[in-house]
């Protein structure tokens, strides 16, 4: 059942809104929706404008959250936070370290799924925004750090390094992960990327860096073709300790 | 504490075995390995050949199952599991259907995440094969069901297809899903890719449809460059009801 | 020695123009320069501006027509142009019949590596545009015919189709190829890439459909990686008789 | 009409053959055919083996040079010779310097193209072994020099570097060439790519750095889809004087 302070999808025909349960009117162009009245509904429920144009409730999913938190900056995309999820293998047992917290798009990522996640951000009104992010999330496993990741401890099954990295940064992470566990570096640019790998070259077990091109294949009555846009966007270094 | 007849990984210097922890002796060109003494152990724990030749104990990630688990055929590569992962939001409050089981790797990797998991394959020996895997990673919220996906029933936060697709089986995933919910397909074929979207395309909300071309950069003496080897693996349509 | 109604390219220091030598004078934010005072210049020979200010006189290449030529349409771009070209061996001993002509630059490509080139455009007021951007690269070779190319007779070591592909396309640029000359579709949706392949298969010898996707890779003081914009522009398709 | 010693693609069913007009006998699984008989034919007569199994001969294009040339090393391939005639605008015009000849099928592209070429190659074996493949391409508008470009001097529209870059390299590249003209550097790998670029930045006009990711689609009765190989080969800098 919904709770008053949920953060919500609500989901019309080519409208889509995120709004909170709670006090007051959210409105639309196709009429007044009364945000009190979610309180109590379940998923899945119907509700309707005043002028009973119909909406979807929906719990927001992670992919929800990369469309709808307010941005201190470009996050990761998706196709690279599945990247990092799916080659260190982040599953519910797993202690996650995240660096470079930004928006808190891949901390609230991480922590649909690990057991628990700190993300560590040196910049203080980043740190903020993404505590407002990750809240709304209703996450209660994700804890937001405002310190560089280099003055953390304890132990990780993964760290992800999102931030200007330097060989501190990589050696730090070796130390707080536990055996066999999973370093990942995100780096927009070569140079950044030839630190972590020249880095965890010698320090980790096996050191592999990825790039994804992303093409989405787009159909319309004209044709079938690959987008006319891809973007780069980083490589992602994997070492395992 | 491991467990007799847990899986295991026993990481060397160069050199890397998938157990289980029990009887016997495990032969390497190190020497033997005692199987009994694992049990008890802790992950992280080092055993010693009977030359002294030392190992860690490590629990098996869901990586290690991709590359060790035994395959009926050729498994969706990390990259395209990740991408599902990360399009699909796909996390802990979830149930996922996951069809076209083959190996279970896939449910393997989605039942580290999910709340839980129900893989249908129609070929009997593959759905055996799944199973094993599936049990040697000591995943208990992962039901094996061998039949086709058109005979499944229950609500799903995610449906998963990855099988020979047809109208059919995009019209029951969207039967099974609730609201706000994901269908992935994973086709190789462009033929098979425009099944998924022109069928989805009507029913669901949101049609996307990636590719995702990996490129691994590869750095040696001789310098750093793209590795001469990129894979085409397959299309991943996804589609929000 | 430059004569009178040559185009010419005029660089200076961050700026480049596109002029006729001839009569008038050409005005730039640098001062005006006299285009009488080109003709009978060398290309390499500087001209100045009635402020002084420098400019190297060239004769335009190939590359210069992409940038400067009048556009009906969406040209072919260079990487493609050039697949073209090295896929069917494209040299100074060919006679090439090009289709699709629209603003004319792979016409004014192929001009300056064949010994001849037909191209055949529908569309009357294209040929008359590509007829203009042909007579200034100054090919005697090139001759533009406002029709279907369905209608071209003669004997071509090269066809090169730029159009909405049919199979009489290509069932007729089979019977105008010598044997061992070649046929190149350039098809930017996947359906027309079909027509070609499917068509071409039976008739040719050698069929071979590729896409290039080319990625510039950018450097500056903030870092290198490969540009963030990616086109998609079509698939070229090449079938030797 | 074709002479004796003129190198010939003879092409049957499922079968191509590269031979030498003049004595003796050429033998294939099809029956012996009499070399002598080919000179005084036609480009696209037939010769027929003393079993009457029929061959089109066809005089090669740059192409079957590829593909049939004696090979010292992994030659660049055709997309990326294309991508350099394209961004350099080669042709008929043209004085191409090409440096690190290797087997020499570059500089048969470009001297079937280009007014004349100069090809430069250290290793005098390599040297020894381009010229045999460029006599048998029947070009004379082509010399090797086995040397040094450093040591080439005169005057070029294109100058093209495949070899391992210094920036002395490029300096005198800068030097050789006329205004308005084009050098290409060809580097498999990052690091020299950007001895390229660094050393091309502050003395050229326009400096662009391309990839060309190829990809083959591939279509059968199973279906259609990119190839599952894809190679990366090098990096193409373009630098205009």
């Amino acid at each position: 059942m919904i709770e008053i302070g949920e953060r919500l999808l609500l989901v019309g025909e080519n409208r889509e809104y995120f709004v909170t349960a709670g006090e007051g009117q959210f409105s639309t162009d196709r009429g007044m929706i009364d945000l009190a009245a979610l309180a109590g509904m379940n998923p899945g429920d119907e509700v309707r404008t005043h002028l009973g144009v119909p909406f979807t409730v929906l719990r927001p999913r992670p992919t929800d959250f990369f469309v709808h938190a307010k941005r201190s900056g470009a996050p990761m995309l998706p196709k690279d936070i599945g990247i990092v999820i799916a080659y260190t293998g982040m599953n519910r047992d797993d202690a996650v370290l995240d660096a470079g917290t930004g928006s808190g798009v891949a901390a609230i990522y991480f922590g649909k799924i690990a057991r628990e996640v700190k993300t560590y951000e040196v910049r203080p009104e980043f740190a903020r925004l993404a505590e407002k992010n990750i809240r709304n999330a209703r996450l209660e496993n994700v804890e937001v750090v405002a310190a560089d990741m280099l003055a953390a401890t304890g132990e990780f099954n993964v760290v992800h390094l999102d931030l200007t990295i330097t060989p501190a940064h990589v050696e730090h992470a070796f130390s707080l992960l536990s055996p066999g566990g999973y370093l990942s570096c995100y780096t927009p640019f070569l140079e950044h990327t030839f630190v972590a790998l020249d880095t965890a070259g010698p320090l980790f077990r096996d050191v592999h860096c990825y790039e994804c091109i992303e093409r989405e294949l787009t159909r319309s009555t004209r044709g079938t073709r690959p987008s006319t846009r891809v973007a780069h966007s980083g490589y992602v270094t994997i070492a395992r300790k």
